[in-house]
Order: C-alpha cells, then sequence, then structure tokens
C-alpha cells in the first residue's frame, strides 16, 4: 500500500518534515511518498497547494496525509479545505499552550527575532568555520578552544559527526586521524596528549569500514578488510588502554552519533 | 517572566526540539529555560527526569513545559506523572493516524531500518564529502556532478549553505568565490561558464559582510566597508547581467537560505 504525505509549512517545512518523519516511521508496513510544500506563506500558495493535494487524491484512490505547521490561520483553513487527512500542530497544541501560559501567541512566521538570530547565525557560521579548519588534523589545530575533539581510524565518521555538531548545536568539534603510526607506538600523538579530556572515540565495524574505504581508494591496501581490521581493533585498544569514551557508528545516523556523544560527554547544547 | 521547557525523547530528541522551537517561538513575551532530554528509553531513566522535572517546579513555583516525543507508552505514562503540563506527540496524534491508515503503528524508536538507513548514511556522507571536496572553488572540481552550484563574494555565507543542504537533503552542492578579478572583467571564469544553469548567486549586506570579514582578518583592505561594497555591487551587477537567480542572506537562517535556494532552483530532497 502506498500513501503521500505532504508536509506543509510557511517556513522551511524543517519542523513538519520532522514531525512526519518520526509518525510515519511507526507505520512501517506502508509506503509514504512524501513531498514538502515549505513557504506557503499567501492564501494564493495555499489554493494552489489544495488543487496539488486533491489532485493527488484523485489519482491515487486514498487520501493524502497533511502535516502541517502553517502558523496563520488563514491559510491552515483554505488547506483544511483539502481532500485529505491532516495532522495540525498549531491547531493543535497552540491554544492549550496560549490557556498555560496565560499569554496570546504571536500567530508570526518564523522565529527572526533581529539580534538574536544574528548572533545564532554567526555562532553557527563560527563553529562550522571551526570544525572546517580543524578537520582531519588539519594544520589549524585550535584544540584549546574546542569543546570535543574527536579521534579514531580515517572514515569513520568524524568529519560529518564534528560538522553537524557545529551546524546544529554549535558545539566546536575538531578532529584528528589516528594514523598505522599512532597504533604502531599504542599511544597518542603528542599534539593530541593535553587535550586528552576532551577526547572522544569513534569506532566502526571493519566490514563497513571497508566498504567506505573501498569507495574512495578501490582495492587499495588502505581499504582491504585486513587493514581496517587490523586498525580498528589497535584503535580500540588504544581507546581502552587510555579510558577514552566511545561510540561505535556503525548502526546510527550522523544525528545519532552526534547526540549520543553530546549526551555522554556531558556537552550542552550552546544554540536552541 | 520565565518558564522552563523540557524536550524529552526516546530518541535524539531533534523532532521534540524542532516541534516545541516552533511552538515556543509564538510567545515572544516569555522567556523560556530550554532543556533537551534525549535518550530517555527506559522506566529508570524516565524517573529521573520525572526527578528533575518536579525539582524544577518546585525550585521555580511554575509547572515546566515539557514536548514528548516518547513512543513507548510505558515511558509516557511515568513523565506524564510529572508536576508540567505536557505535550504528547504520540498521544495526540498515533491514534487518529492509526485509524486513517488502518493500521497499528510499530511503537518503536527511531527509523532503523537497516539497509535504507545505511544507504541514507552513505548519500549523507558521499554529499558532505562533495561538499567539502568542491567547497571554495577548491581543486576537485565535480562540477558535473554538482546539483547546484552556489557563486558569490568571499563570506557571504556559501560554505554553511553547502553544507547544510548536503547533510540535511542529501544535495550535492558545490560553491565557488567571485574574485575581484572576476568582476574586473564583469565575467564569469571559465570553469564556470559550462555549468551556467547550476549557478545561484549569494548576496549580503556590506555592513554585515564586512563585520564578518573583520572578524577574519580585522582592518584589512578585505573587511573594509569600502571594499565590501564594491564586490557586493559589482557581483549583484554581475549576477541581473548573467540572469543568475539570487538570495541576500542577510536576514535568513542557514536553513532559510538553503531550503529558499531548494525551493527556487526546483531541487527536490533527496533523503527524506
Amino acid at each position: 500500500m502506498k500513501r503521500t504525505a505532504f508536509f506543509i509549512s510557511d517556513g522551511t517545512g524543517l519542523t513538519s518534515e520532522a514531525l512526519g518523519h518520526s509518525l510515519l516511521a511507526q507505520f512501517d508496513s506502508i509506503e509514504f511518498e512524501q513531498i514538502t510544500l515549505p513557504y506557503i506563506d499567501d492564501v494564493e500558495k495555499a489554493r494552489e497547494a489544495v488543487q496539488k493535494i486533491n489532485q493527488i487524491a484523485e489519482e491515487h484512490g486514498t487520501r493524502p496525509l497533511i502535516f502541517d505547521t502553517v502558523v496563520n490561520e488563514d491559510i491552515r483553513n483554505i488547506i483544511a479545505e483539502s481532500n485529505a487527512f491532516k495532522i495540525d500542530v498549531f491547531s493543535s497544541f497552540l491554544k492549550p499552550l496560549e490557556n498555560e501560559l496565560d499569554a496570546h501567541s504571536n500567530y508570526s512566521v518564523g522565529k527572526s527575532h533581529g539580534i538574536v538570530e544574528r548572533t545564532r547565525y554567526k555562532d553557527r557560521i563560527d563553529s562550522v568555520n571551526f570544525a572546517i579548519d580543524n578537520d582531519d588534523g588539519a594544520r589549524t589545530r585550535q584544540y584549546a578552544n574546542a569543546d570535543i575533539i574527536l579521534v579514531g581510524v580515517s572514515r569513520c565518521g568524524k568529519t560529518p559527526t564534528c560538522l553537524y555538531m557545529a551546524m546544529q548545536f554549535g558545539i566546536r568539534a575538531a578532529n584528528y586521524p589516528l594514523t598505522e603510526e599512532d597504533m604502531e607506538f599504542n599511544r597518542l600523538p603528542e599534539v593530541l596528549e593535553e587535550h586528552k579530556h576532551k577526547l572522544y572515540g569513534l569506532t566502526i565495524d571493519p566490514f563497513q569500514l571497508s566498504a567506505i574505504r573501498h569507495e574512495r581508494r578501490p582495492n587499495s591496501r588502505y581499504a582491504s578488510l585486513d587493514q581496517c581490521d587490523f586498525e580498528v581493533r589497535e584503535v580500540e585498544r588504544l581507546f581502552k588502554k587510555l579510558n577514552i569514551s566511545t561510540i561505535n557508528t556503525t548502526n546510527f545516523s550522523i544525528e545519532e552519533i552526534s547526540t549520543r556523544i553530546m549526551a555522554q560527554a556531558g556537552l550542552e547544547r550552546r544554540m536552541n
């Protein structure tokens, strides 16, 4: 069975998508075609959206689902007229929240609070730049300013994790790849010694590591299962010896890796 | 007035945060302290969370707010016993969805569908690597494989936008900084010529650009308002002459810049 789900928003659509995904994930047996309609911020666009939704309803012979995070009531009312099953965040939750907070909502789109937003933007850019500047044991090693330094073998997921933590939470995350040499001597590179308390180890299933490396350098020694197996075993031994917290990235998404590390390392989100 | 808001999840907490932020943003007059409690995935952790919440309730003399995206009913029931005002996503929406879909929900955390998740992970990593490899007009110029190529002056927001599009949507985004030389000749660098249809222009308020550049290179000619003013004016002229779509990044978040570009360029999300 196949159903179509629309994520409709007067902003980016990200909240609607996040909510929709987490609810749809509860229905494994059904295949969902997912369509995001962002920036539906006037009556005209709402009418166009309704047309599109009704057309799909007719073509498929089933009602589409709508996950709606539109703030403006007029627009929401138009969308409500479509031939669809609607999950409406603001209708469901805003009134009870108004009662609880004893305050009226702004009914305004987004969170553009001027200065707050500018500060947030700057924090994120700074954190993203920090991650890039301190990626892969780069020459720029501002480890004194790092919130966390991820260590692990090449291609175990350090870079995307650092970038995600920077982008989503404003965390200053550096990363350093441990090499065969480090493993041979069974010790940390000198540059990391004094930052030991900031280190967090990433590990990974050798089979998966090998598959990832084969894409980068097909049929190389670097990508061979033997080599991957050796590196992972040695790096795990080193983490254990030095009492460095670790996470096995094999079965986790980047979001999960990032938030689990932050929870375990006690890192607070720097941005809300 | 200050209230505390808890975002509680048995997973990453990201959906709960997204939902909570969009609702709380409707109440400008109230200051919210925001606390995320991710991975509340057993009864024991739920009890600890309730203790924490009740303690805050007592200290502050007001009920905290809870935005709850916990899937497991037993855990949710424990959280419901806390002295807080609760917005409960699964209680509110899952039953109606079950009826509409005529299917039972899995009541399972996350979306770890094995192979689907692995493919998704790989797509994201590939896209992030693509963004890094093709950042800032780097030597690797796989522009034939790019979904989009962002162009603009140095420090106008190209890099974080590319990385966000890669991370969130699996988009292959390259970027290329336009230099004074390009502006002098009032034409595109040769390497971009054949990819003109993939170009998207970023522009920015010269005052803000100057402020951002001053952080990077204080009191340089590069950061001077004169220089920023000149570059922005020239680059906008070039975009107009070549009929390149543009967005002014000054007042937008990275999410907004990314999703607006995608909507306008007709780029489909590659990942759901």
